[in-house]
């Protein structure tokens, strides 16, 4: 398991709905950014024009515990493994400031893919970053 | 648990990605409108309005199995059941046209909040309508 | 200038924000999703996967009128006409239940690119459909 | 004419959609990020939660000149001066890395409302607020 990565996330009126909090479908894009900054977007932009491949989404299992409010400046916290050659699986976080615990935690499973969806294995040079994180 | 109740949804520019197929939070999307209409949107708008309730997720554990594309025309499919006083259990699916598998599934908990975000029981009318679905 | 175009839209969660009524930038998604049900998304599609060829908003001029809540059922009402051999302008306009006025009125320029977003004329099977509505 | 605010945004996947680009109505998401972080949103949640007023947008123009890609950061630029009494106006732009002109243009105007919907005057300390910048 690699060491925590933060990502500040601002909660700004698109994210919530009129019932006052975070819209929950809205966590799941807060986990997508904040793991496009632990594998950097470059890379990612790289591997999907040049070789063809990007990551997926396979599982994601997710437990809401607070409502989350316009203004708060959330913390998400990431951190993820290697799981065989195809698959990595994330821990992540939402904590609100000042929170003694976190407000959404999820547990997400992404593979790697080639533009005909077919699974591919995870990219060597991804796999070597992965180690020094 | 209820018969299969089915809702229409058609995948347009804003549901996908420059991955070329559905940005995977939107299927929580989907199956939200989905609960909506087998609830009634109407009976949610006044259980917020007149008693101040409203229905939040809890837990969300969905798994990815196909990618959706733009155009296609999904079949989400519905089902539900009580779990307690406080919490339904919602299986959800969502189908692309001609296919023989879910793209997606999801398994979804539910429970009722008053404005201060308190669990609250379901509420008795909701609980009486869910008898005859 | 065509005859109205009706294309109906519930607002559920997803569209409102914590104001209490619809957040502004999602009725342009509902005038998008009307546009491709005139010009017809599958078309829409198989222009995009075999000729290449897509549809992108040029210019789009917005007046917010009246606040839309959740649960309301709009009618979007679409006016389109063709500017020379390059542009289409569409008059929108979303209606809320029982109005006497229309909340948000559009005016939506659009025109033909192709992949490498350089601007294409109109395709011909487009123009004569067009001459039918 | 207030000098230049300068707010940046990175493209993710959720701002995309199949054709490549970002989704245009997304662009709308921009500008209000960038308008909350001129006004304040700790200023602005506080004036909504303790005396029912928030800003809502009356009308924008938007002109789309070029296409933000996936991993682009973005520099969102906006001026804005008050005009009268009861109205904002702010002209914003998008600015893509490197880029010798505006991707996006935007003229929104904005007025100040209570949560009955109706149109109130500019705060005060808004106001005075603005004459600083």
């Amino acid at each position: 398991m690699t060491k925590i990565h933060h990502h500040s996330v601002q909660i700004y009126y698109e994210d919530t709905d009129h019932s006052g909090v975070v819209y929950h479908p809205n966590f799941l894009k807060y986990f997508e950014r904040a793991r496009e900054h632990v594998i950097d977007s470059d890379r990612l932009a790289k591997l999907w024009n040049e070789e063809g491949l990007g990551f997926a989404v396979y599982k994601a299992n997710l437990t809401f515990l607070d409502g989350v409010e316009f203004a708060d400046i959330c913390d998400i916290r990431t951190t993820f493994e290697l799981d065989g050659k195809y698959k990595t699986i994330w821990k992540q976080e939402v904590w609100r400031p000042n929170a003694t615990k976190a407000a959404v935690v999820g547990i997400i499973e992404m593979v790697c893919m080639d533009k005909q969806k077919r699974l591919q294995p995870l990219p060597n040079d991804f796999m070597q970053a992965m180690v020094k994180l």
